[in-house]
Parts: structure tokens; C-alpha cells; sequence
């Protein structure tokens, strides 16, 4: 039936892409155990290549198709393949929308997109009306209408988009969530999380190599540089808000008892980026990027109130010297974790108004089954391991045609701070209203992880 | 000259509180060392006592008269004056007026101010208006009216009026405003502080001890539970925010060349002093204060922008169990330190993309020359020795005639904070802009501790 689905979609869009689906297809739910997921590849860059290594090394994923319009990432995965000694895949290497024609040719079940952020929605979009499971790289959406062109897509197809938010499955942000769904906190109440990155030599580089060098971004530039570095320019926004968020949300249960309802943003100066141009060997006053004026303000700080009364502070902090950070808190009634300090406090555990230090014993003592379970394989996975549970996660979705942990709904809604915040600030910190992504399914949906044993991934 | 100003100041307010000043009545600024600084206590309660004993110490300080209503608070600071060997001073016991008593009376330079925080406004100005130098305990101000008050009154009376803020001296905070003095942040961007501190066995004790026990507050309740837990009761909004602000305010050159221009505050949700009640032996589901609605949230946050593109971070959170923590970042171009984790990041300093232990290293080379000096004296004194530094600011102000480093316009703007947090969160994050209480001075004015020998404390 499943295949059946697929084929009538395939029909349905061979005169293009932008079909209408009948709601009455509906996405079967019923669990079947398959060996092999057909998975195919958009964009196959330094993060591309990254889950392709990931893939490779599964023997339950057969990779059907490669697209990129870069040769040289074509040929980099080329080589990563015949060296794993992997069937050799399609390549659709023409144009820019050369994946159309991948999504409508090939028999693939799930495809996994690691583009330039514009790419991100047009590509599920497409993939979702094809039939194809998406698997999208963060940020999802860059603005409101492309979050509700994922959620239309996936009511309309019930094809499941799954937003790829490693960072939900860092070991202590899994050990975290263990502890949370064992009420170990209490009743939640505040939490933070952000992107402290120093992004500067990701934002500039020589035109060769992928970080740092020199203070060229766009033509000049090579790799994230040619395209990432212009949300900066342009936007004064959280442009990338869903590293930070993604454990919060899944912690909170947002869209699943609870959702995102309002948010104030405050953008600080944006001193960082022009003071790297002046500094830098390769820059100085005199280079023509020296007189561009970065909209970006160097800390963008978000306040998210959920409808269940806990706040979220989110910040994005990308343009200045500063080791990489990603600011977690999580506080309760019962107990407080903050990554940074590496602290805890839990009320009749720890020592009364005395911290533990976090890694060495109540993370361990927490650890996820999920990593007890895959640490061995997770070894190597990029991001220290985190990579590996993401993929997995996504892949036996698409295996057991099941609904992904992370989904439309969560790409819709944690992608909206990037819009909302832009409103936010340009009004001077005018709080801003969240869509109901879900049209009130939230009251409805039951929370992720709820037990440790919960969902696909055991 | 001195002198008779102050007696002119009696004599006029001797018909009672509330002259009006000519404007013609100027305060001298020019320097005069004088030996013994002539200074009185109202409120004598635990705080206030703390101040007596370093007053006491102090061979440069007459204490000329105490008022207090609480006669075990007399007897305490009677005893402790007996001990040090000390002149037995007047004490103004009757009622709660008693203070302006002993304002018209007796012949003081100074008096400080330690008393429930609705008596702090009041008497810094009857102080004022009486020539007598206010030294007036955190927060200052509770309202607008109370913020304009103590400004008002200063430029009527030119008599200064000092916020007592001892984590402006705190050592770290001292090392760090050294370091941003000499440019080690480059140009800052970003700060974050906030009051967080369990204070839940402050907000409800036994009516027997100072500290826990029991959840009563208000009448049935000992010491600061007696007043303080209203606040909690009655307003939504950070009742307490300047150990958070001020040594951030001071960083930032606040009202001497920048300003607060305007604020968004958000509370969670607050149920942490009902989870208290509820699960305290003494408390449980029948005693009477677990049906009492805390309006406070129990995590207030608040993102405040600053005229020259600054942003801080405040945070109060003193309703759920958690270590202390004052929350301090500062971020810069070329720098970052945060508190907490104790981390430093200092450009071209520091290993690219790591952090130095800050308290380790660079805190104690860049030291503050005050604390170099005067470690010994501070040894012992309340909160870690920052206590003696804030009364040492006082008293030489008082002797030398000169403005608090301190003044009235920190005060007024750093308590502005709890009325404007109040509004923001009445009216779900709405943006609030604040008063300049300089008047426009605030262009001319010049920063304090610009160079480590500066001001009068060397």
C-alpha cells in the first residue's frame, strides 16, 4: 500500500513539482519492520558529507541518489563511497533544481537535505509532495511563510518532514531529558539555551579553505562564506535559533501539551563583524568589506513565554571572540542544571545551596538508554556522537514509516523565532505572537521520550 | 561655610519635614580633609547592625545617634557599642517618625539607611533636606514617584544621596571593572547579572529565628519575613534588582556618558514559594499561607538597552531552590568573562576558542588597586569584605564633602527597574522606556574609576 502511495505520488507530480494531494491519501501509521532505508542526498557540502560518512556506515540504509551542483563535493562523495566499497548511487549534478528531478525519478524513501538555508523549505516541500520523507537541516525556515508551507505540505501529503536538530541528542542534553521525564526538577519553570559561537572565521574566510584566512564572504569566499555570511548582512534577527531550542522545546513538550505563545527579542549593537574586517591581517580599513554595514546585532536576546507559564531565554551571539557555548539551564522547583558551569542542584540530593559538578555524577548516574544503548556506534559520529543518534533517528522513521520524534510541527514552530524575533526587534522589543503551527493538535499530542523506552528509537 | 549650612538647613526645617530649598543654597564641592565623619544609623535591624560594627572599627567616624523602633534592635547595637569601647550615642526610639527627630537634632554629617525598603525614599530625603548625607540600603526606590523623589530632592538640596550597592565592590567585580577600564573587553557589547538566591527561608521563617523554620510571614514572622514576603505577595516585577545592575552600571558608565533607554521584562510562572508552603513540615495543604496567591513569577527577566547599543541581562529569581548567584557576564569585542562558570576569554590572551579559570589568573593580576590597599581592613567585613569598601566609599565622601562615587541618579536609575519591570510585565512584554533622570547631564558627566587611582577612595 505503502509502495502504492508512493507511485500514485510519483504520477500525480510527473508534470512538475507544486501538485495538489487529495487529504484523503492518508500516511499509514502502521509499523512494519523493513531492512533497508532508500535514501537519497541534497546537497552533499562539508555537513552533506558529514551524514553521507554516517550512512555509509549502516547496513540498513541503501543510498539511491547524490545531488549537488558543486563537482568537487560530487566528487568528494564519490570517492567516500567507492572507498566503503557501496554501490554507486545517481547523480544529479546539473542545475539548481536538478533534485526535482531526483525526487520524481528515484525510488526513494527518505532524503536527507544539507543545503544553503533558502534551500531548506522548497526542498522538503518538494520531497514531502513526492512521497519522500524529508530530513531538513537546521535552521527549517527562514521566515512565517515558509514554516506554514512545511506544515500545509505535510497536512496536505501526511509525508513526514523531520527537522535534523542534533543537538536534542548530545549525550547531557539526553541525560538531562532523562532526568526531566523522572520529574527530578519538579515542575519546569525557566529555562536557557542559545548559539554562543564564534562564527567569525565560518562567516570570512580567503576563498580556499573553509574557515578563516581572510575577510571575503559571498563570490569570493568558499563554502558557508559564499552564502551564510549574507543572513548577517541583511537580517537583524536570531537566524539560527534551533540548536539552543530544540533541547528546551523537547524538554518543555512544546507542541505536545504545550507550545510556544509569545516572545520579546532585543538585538545589542553590531560592532563584531566590521571590528574583525579592520583587525584581521588580510582586511584593514581599506577593504571593500570594511565599509559593508552588518545588520546583525552582535547578541540577539529572545524571551519565550509557553503557554504553561515557563519562560525560555534564547540568545544568538555569533559575532564576537568567545569559546563555543550553548548556554543550557534548565530550572525547577525541585533543581537547576547549567551546562556552562557544569553545575547542578537537586533539593534533598545535593548539599543545600551547594552545586555538584554536573558530568562527573548526575549525568553519568542519568546517562540515556538511548546512549547506553548506541554509544558504540555513535563513537566517531560527528559532534561528539550526537550526528549519529540524529541519522539513526530519521532513518528508522523512514524504515518503519513512522512518525519522526522531531517533526513538522517542531521545524515550524522553533523556525518561527527567526521571523518573529526580526519583528520583535524592529519594533524595539514589541512581544510578538507564536502561530499555533498545529491548529490546536497540541492539546492533543503526547510528549517524546516520555518513557526513557519510549518511540522508534529502541 | 560648611556648618552653617547645615544649621541654616536646621533651622529652616525646624518648623518640620518638607521645606522647600532655594536653588541659591549650592553644595560646596571643593575638597576638605577632615578627621572624623559625624554619622548616624536608622534601622539597626541586621543589616543595619552589620553597618555599625564597621563603623565601629573605624577611628575616622562618630557614631552621634541611632533610631530604631525595635527595642531588641536597641539593645543589640547598645551592647555592641559598649564592647567596641565606644561613646554611647543618642538613640531615637519612640515611634516611626522618631528619625526625623534625630535628623533636625543632632549635629550628624551622614546617616545610613537600613530599614524595611518602603522607609528608604522618605528618609533619604528628610536626610537631604536636612543636610545630612543619605546612605540609603538596596534597592533605593520601590516606585517612579520614589525615583523622582530622591533626584529631586538632590538638586533642591545638592546634599548627596549614596546607594549603598556593596557588589559594585565586590573583589572579582572590582578585578573585572579594572580590566574594562583598560580596555581588555575592547569595546563592550553585551552584560548579563541578576539577583538569583534562594529566598525562601528569608521570605518565611518561625517568627522565632531569623532563617526558615516555618512558613509564616508578615506579623506572625521574625525580621526581614515580617515586610519583605509582601513584595513577593502583591507586586509582579523585580523587586530587587541592583546587586545584579549595579556593578553591570558601572561597567557601562550608566548616567555618565550612557544610559538605560528602555526595557522588557517577562515573569514566568510562580509557584515556587506555594511548593514551599506546601511541602514544608510546618507548612501543608491547611495552613492558612498555602491559599495565599504569590503574584511574584518566580524568574523575571529583563532585557534593557542602553543608549550607546549596550544590552543587559537581568534576571530575579529568588523563589525556587538553587545556589547563589549573582549571573555576571560581560562581553566585549575582545573579551568575555562570566561569572559562574568562572571562565575568561580574553582575544590574543587566551587560547583561541578556550577558556582561562578566571579567578585563577586574570582576576588576580588585574586585582583593583582599592583592594590592594585595603585587603586588611576589608578582612572580615560583611559579604566577603565588599561591605567594608561600600561604607569606606560612604564615610570619605561624608568627611571630604565630595559626591558619593555612587549618587542619586544610580539610584534612581537602577531602582526604576522595579516599576518599569512591573509595566513591561502587566502588559506581556510591552517595551518601557525610561525617564533620563540625569536631565540631560548624564552627556557631560564624567565615569567613575576611569583610572584605578581616581575618585576619592586613595
Amino acid at each position: 500500500m505503502e509502495k502504492d502511495r508512493r507511485n500514485f505520488l510519483k504520477k500525480a507530480s510527473a508534470a512538475g513539482i507544486g501538485l495538489s494531494l487529495s487529504p484523503s491519501i492518508a500516511f499509514s501509521k502502521k509499523k512494519k519492520k523493513k531492512n533497508k532505508a532508500l535514501i537519497g542526498l541534497i546537497g552533499v557540502g562539508a555537513r552533506g558529507r558529514s551524514h553521507l560518512k554516517l550512512l555509509l556506515n549502516r547496513s540498513d540504509v541503501e543510498i539511491i541518489s547524490v545531488c549537488d551542483i558543486d563537482p568537487e563535493a560530487i566528487e568528494k562523495s564519490k570517492k567516500m563511497i567507492r572507498e566503503a566499497g557501496k554501490k554507486m548511487p545517481e547523480f544529479y549534478t546539473a542545475h539548481e533544481h536538478s533534485y526535482q528531478e531526483m525526487l520524481k525519478k528515484e525510488k526513494l524513501e527518505g532524503v536527507i537535505i544539507s543545503t544553503p538555508w533558502r534551500w531548506h523549505v522548497p526542498m522538503s516541500v518538494d520531497a514531502m509532495k513526492c512521497g519522500v520523507y524529508a530530513g531538513v537541516e537546521v535552521s527549517a525556515a527562514m521566515n512565517m511563510k515558509e514554516c506554514w508551507d512545511l506544515v500545509d505540505t505535510y497536512e496536505a501529503t501526511k509525508v513526514p518532514c523531520m527537522i535534523l536538530e542534533n543537538v536534542c541528542y548530545r549525550r547531557d542534553v539526553m541525560a538531562v531529558l532523562n532526568m526531566v521525564r523522572q520529574n527530578l526538577f519538579g515542575e519546569l519553570v525557566h529555562f536557557r539555551g542559545g548559539y554562543c559561537h564564534d562564527l567569525r572565521s565560518v562567516k570570512f574566510n580567503n576563498g580556499k579553505q573553509y574557515y578563516g584566512g581572510g575577510v571575503e564572504f559571498g563570490e569570493k569566499a568558499y563554502s558557508e562564506a559564499k552564502w551564510r555570511t549574507k543572513y548577517s548582512l541583511m537580517r537583524e534577527a536570531d537566524i539560527y535559533p534551533t540548536h539552543g531550542l530544540g533541547p528546551l522545546a523537547m524538554y518543555a513538550n512544546i507542541n505536545r501539551g504545550n507550545r510556544f505563545k509569545s516572545l520579546v527579542s532585543i538585538a545589542s549593537k553590531g560592532v563584531g563583524l566590521h571590528d574583525y574586517i579592520l583587525n584581521h591581517p588580510k582586511g584593514g580599513i581599506n577593504h571593500p568589506n570594511a565599509s559593508k554595514e552588518f545588520k546583525l546585532g552582535d547578541v540577539i536576546t529572545s524571551i519565550i513565554t509557553c503557554e504553561n507559564g515557563e519562560t525560555i531565554l534564547l540568545t544568538h551571539d555569533t559575532n564576537l571572540v568567545r569559546p563555543y557555548s550553548l548556554d543550557f539551564r534548565v530550572q525547577g522547583t525541585r533543581g537547576i542544571w547549567e551546562v556552562d558551569a557544569d553545575k547542578i542542584h537537586l533539593a534533598g540530593k545535593t548539599k543545600d545551596h551547594h552545586w555538584d559538578k554536573a558530568s562527573e555524577t548526575w549525568l553519568k548516574e542519568y546517562d540515556h538508554p538511548l546512549w547506553k544503548k548506541y554509544e558504540k556506534d555513535a563513537t566517531g559520529a560527528g559532534h561528539g556522537g550526537m550526528d549519529f543518534f540524529v541519522i539513526h533517528a530519521f532513518v528508522e522513521a523512514v524504515k518503519n514509516k513512522t512518525e519522526p520524534p522531531l517533526d513538522v510541527y517542531d521545524a515550524a514552530a522553533w523556525s518561527a523565532i527567526t521571523p518573529l524575533s526580526e519583528a520583535s526587534i524592529q519594533l524595539g522589543g514589541e512581544p510578538q505572537t507564536f502561530p499555533d503551527f498545529t491548529r490546536g493538535k497540541w492539546m492533543h499530542r503526547s510528549p517524546i521520550y516520555q518513557q526513557p523506552t519510549d518511540n522508534i528509537l529502541l
